[in-house]
């Protein structure tokens, strides 16, 4: 019995918690604990699929100053960036609406429609949902992928010696890069020949790093001056750009490893291949669950202090 | 531009409006419009998927004095009725939680323990969601199911001449049966080789039966003395009773169609089948939308009155 509150328990310790009553059934290939679950369709399908869930709530995600195309916008980022994590391609999606019914008819359209654009930017189609009445906007995307058998990306495979890599730049993501970013979904599709784990940031670096090496049973030495620290950040003092870089969240970018005999090729290869920027942040070490730096007293930042829903500190 | 209000404008007109801006795929066989999407796994693939969501609501559709445990167990009955009602399989399951912080954690866990255990009596696994705060509890449940390719019983199959049936009884499900009820899976699958159209009734036979015959584009005629007026109504008059059974909702039985050529040897098969009782209680005819009875004074009920989430009346 545990009669504490969500306040005082946590997202995360729920979750694992949550996860421990779930039925496994002989075709989930992956269950709860990675970005999306992997389910087989049969032993002759070619491909698996990814299933993802997400939401994007008012005064939590949005305000009430964010036009609302860009909610909708969000929503479908935000799924699409999950599958990309897994290596995936999005196909479908189902959108539950909760809304208060004072709401007028235009935003609530308004809301689709930027759902609809973004999503066909990215070839996935919105093929249904539910809508119902509550006190906020609420939007709860439900998406499928597809993946070749076997193929998925997963959070568990970062190996001792594995260079870890983050695509673009991180941190202060609530300046706007949470409205207008793009998922990384040709990087995530191009790196399942390359990559051993991936996670996208969502809950923030310290967190979801944390998230991978925890799955992997690894550790990792943090390479604290090649964090690639968003420029919107360039206000601040050095140690508050870095902590923003580890705790915002909200970035999206994909958070990878290489295995170090694949690293010189798969640099060649990115390199020809995006523009987007690219940078080596850690080597994954043996000791489970241990983050090191160089200069150990750059660890200031490193407590598992990404979004909590719950959590009241 | 429209800038009425939800509650002005009500569910059933935004949700047509929301889908005529939602873009096709060649994939999607079915979009919005029936109980669930179905979509391709590709021309070779031997089955396609079913995708529904649904949401259950605190104060809406549970109240304080419901044991949390049957909040989870109605949410997943609801997915897997819709899963029913294209004859369909349900496997796969996600859950988005939304919870005010204050809440226990043994109260969310009551609601995964209410969910899995029901999940698992129809062999579908939960494999994952999402989790966010909120002002009231809110279940949104995304289900995958599988049926083969081409055989989804459709809202949109009736034709002239096809006998109604319904399963089980209706009306007055607020009593009890909206907690514990059984999605008819079997049935539903049964149905597969006999109906030419379905539905489930959540909102409401009046409303249900009116979203059958307009996507099929018929007319019907009703039997009203046939319709399975629940027990739970036996106290009331006559024509209480029937309008009860009408608009109630949250039945969950299953609305479907059998040609008249089929129809003796289904109801032999059925009655060898099924203990499950069934009504027919109605014959479609040409006149797309229009709805008749042999009495016509019986006609007081069939305004489209069902469960509209934002309507204010």
């Amino acid at each position: 019995m545990n009669s504490e509150t969500l306040s005082k328990f946590g997202e995360k310790k729920l979750i694992k918690q949550l996860a421990r009553i779930l039925k496994r059934r002989h075709d989930v290939v992956v269950g709860c604990g990675d970005d999306c679950a992997v389910v087989s369709l049969g032993p002759t399908a070619t491909d698996e699929l990814l299933l993802t869930s997400d939401a994007v709530i008012e005064n939590i995600h949005f305000d009430a100053s964010v036009p609302l195309e860009l909610a909708g916008r969000k929503i479908i980022g935000r799924v699409i960036s999950d599958i990309a994590a897994m290596s995936g391609q999005p196909s479908w999606c189902l959108i539950d609406l909760v809304a208060p019914p004072e709401r007028k008819v235009d935003e609530i359209m308004q809301i689709y429609s930027g759902m609809t654009k973004f999503a066909e930017e990215y070839n996935m189609a919105i093929v249904g949902g539910d809508t119902a009445r509550g006190g906020v906007l609420e939007l709860h995307a439900f998406c499928v992928g597809t993946i070749p058998r076997g193929r998925a990306v997963l959070r568990s495979g970062a190996g001792k010696g594995d260079a870890l890599f983050v695509t673009g730049t991180i941190g202060g993501s609530r300046s706007g890069k949470h409205l207008n970013f793009l998922p990384r979904l040709r990087e995530g599709i191009f790196l399942r020949d390359w990559a051993s784990s991936m996670i996208d940031i969502s809950d923030g670096l310290a967190s979801d790093l944390r998230h991978l090496i925890e799955a992997s049973a690894v550790g990792v030495e943090i390479f604290m001056d090649k964090i690639p620290v968003s420029d919107v950040l360039n206000n601040l003092l050095p140690s508050e750009k870095i902590k923003h870089a580890f705790t915002d969240g909200e970035d999206f970018e994909l958070l990878f490893t290489v295995p170090e005999k694949k690293k010189n090729a798969f640099l060649n290869r990115w390199n020809r291949m995006f523009d987007l920027s690219l940078s080596e942040i850690g080597i994954i070490t043996e000791t489970p669950g241990k983050i090191t730096t160089k200069d150990q007293n750059d660890l200031f930042c490193m407590p598992d202090e990404g979004f909590d829903h719950f959590l009241t500190t």
